[in-house]
């Protein structure tokens, strides 16, 4: 199998991959498949229930959090946020494209206020002294940027609801929900395949729903129906549960999930950093753990670098158009070896050219 | 196999869930699966491409039209719609349970008007005599009613912009979309699994949109960027490009399904015609090709029917609990051969009772 660093939808486990099929052809030897079964089957009933109960225990949501699962992907979140939540203000970090996308979305609906933005310098750090308008309804950050390599990971210290889009770094490492008001992300980077969007949403938020609001976009539709209003994307959500299995009996959690995330991200910076010939983008304090990204002395060598890479079975480096260069995303299915083997790829690119 | 009359998401052919697990294990010998792949790569544009020719083809859509593949299900059109076409005022058919949500959500939008309901015999017939508004913005039908076994098959003559749901029955047979000024459809009858909604829009519809909507509520976010403005739920789009080469190749296109279609309702009707013992519950000159709505002498026996039924490989012929007794959904995928071994178990079934 080749190692596919691309920056989704992402690579997969082999056991969510093979159990996938499996379901596709005869899903828990019933004689159908995942695709043609009623969702009000016990069957995916079990499978809806399980994948909810799993997210739960990985990531220690405590009570008082529903946990959704919607269609739309994050872009659709950028809508229902605001629309939900907004009442008259809300302020935003602007740390991406995808940070940009969501205060847009949140123009629409009322006051959105970029508290700070890393603009200035294509976004290749996350800013750290701003200050939030105590009287904002919410205040809303994209904890990775898959773009520009930079994320956030220490905790946060916020004086109103703190709302998150961690679609490219959720589940990559234990996660406490309690400063947060809702998460949502985007399943088709650590949770599983495109075609659905996970929603973690505190109570207090639930309540602040207008009533007014169309059905498909009011959170309390999906909260009171446990997602299933109408008919939820099944074979998405039987993925996700299988990768959340996957995690939990095979890679024995979210710390042991960080650990080898850690591993992973510490090979690849370490080469960045004693090797001037893969200068990093993203600013040493702001580096993701999720999104590598990365320079070559010029623009010939870093085109060079990963259509050697694939001839080598190392696919999927090419940057982003906004930043230029390489990008290695190392996800929760890429391995610790697949990493190896690209760090060795690296260094003898490096010292042949 | 066993044979499965479920009402939705419903039975898919062998053809398209063979290759379907093939492409999740390996698509086209790339060594990835369609669940891990860039939605931006060759492999998966061509599938786009693919998808909506095929659609093109099959319904023989003229130039004029675009063929979007969206996420939420025909419940978010029923926001959608609405939102991007009601300027003051639209109308609605009231058929049954779906058209009834749609109407609902449009009422938030502005004026939205029941012209008629067949509500008065719960939902049994398809109105006939009722007057459309000429000042309306559109007017939306239910082309079929799942739940009551009703199906408007007909062309019709319309004053204004007509808007359809045909989730229930869409490819079931040759179509003329010049009437229509927006199909929609979800997925998980006869197009594919769910995740994924077909919509088909005028362009002149499509120039009624307002500027203003959120991105990820405008039709022309989707049209000016082919469905891929954000991530696409890309596996139920590879799943739908398989039903759809299955349609043209093993079926025939919707000339040969049609013929089909109608052996098959013809098959169950003629039982319920000329056997008192399956009455069918909706009214006969506006019987549904789909989904085939009867009872029996009583509630005993209907359960009964229903366990036999299943004990004999024969499942999901469980009636809506709206219209009670039993129904039998016949969709594309439902082979004749398998309509006919539940026709002769109800012969079998009625002789013994």
């Amino acid at each position: 199998k080749k190692h596919n660093f691309s920056a989704g939808p992402s690579i997969l486990s082999p056991y969510t991959i093979q159990h996938t099929a499996e379901g596709v052809l005869d899903l828990n030897q019933s004689g159908l498949s995942i695709m043609e079964i009623s969702h009000r089957s016990k069957d995916f009933m079990a499978i809806m229930e399980e994948t909810q109960q799993l997210f739960k225990d990985l990531l220690d949501i405590p009570a008082g959090y529903h946990v959704l699962l919607l269609q739309g992907g994050a872009s659709m979140q950028f809508c229902m946020v605001p629309y939900n939540l907004m009442q008259h203000k809300a302020a935003y970090l602007n740390t991406g494209s995808w940070a940009s996308k969501a205060l847009k979305e949140a123009s629409f609906f009322g006051e959105a206020v970029e508290v700070a933005s890393s603009k200035d310098k294509n976004f290749s750090y996350i800013p750290k002294d701003y200050k939030i308008p105590p009287d904002a309804d919410y205040f809303h950050i994209t904890t990775n940027n898959t773009i520009y390599g930079t994320e956030i990971r220490e905790d946060m210290d916020c004086p109103v609801n703190l709302v998150a889009d961690m679609s490219s770094d959720i589940m990559s490492r234990p996660l406490d929900p309690g400063p947060f008001g809702l998460i949502y992300a985007g399943a088709q980077k650590n949770i599983g395949p495109a075609g659905v969007c996970l929603v973690i949403i505190r109570d207090d938020m639930l309540e602040r729903v207008p009533e007014t609001l169309p059905s498909m976009l009011k959170y309390t539709t999906f909260s009171a129906k446990n997602s299933m209003f109408n008919t939820p994307p099944c074979f998405a959500i039987y993925t996700v549960q299988l990768v959340l299995k996957w995690l939990e009996d095979t890679v024995g959690g979210l710390d042991a999930m960080a650990t080898v995330n850690r591993k992973k991200a510490a090979t690849l910076y370490h080469l960045l950093d004693n090797d001037g010939f893969y200068p990093g983008t993203a600013a040493a304090d702001s580096r993701s753990l999720m999104n590598v990204t990365l320079r070559l002395p010029d623009e010939d060598l870093e085109k060079r670098f990963v259509a050697e890479a694939l001839e080598n079975g190392l696919g999927g480096l090419k940057g982003h158009r906004s930043v230029g260069g390489c990008r290695a995303s190392i996800y929760n299915a890429v391995s610790l070896a697949a990493v190896e083997a690209l760090a060795q790829f690296m260094k003898e690119f490096a010292r042949r050219n």
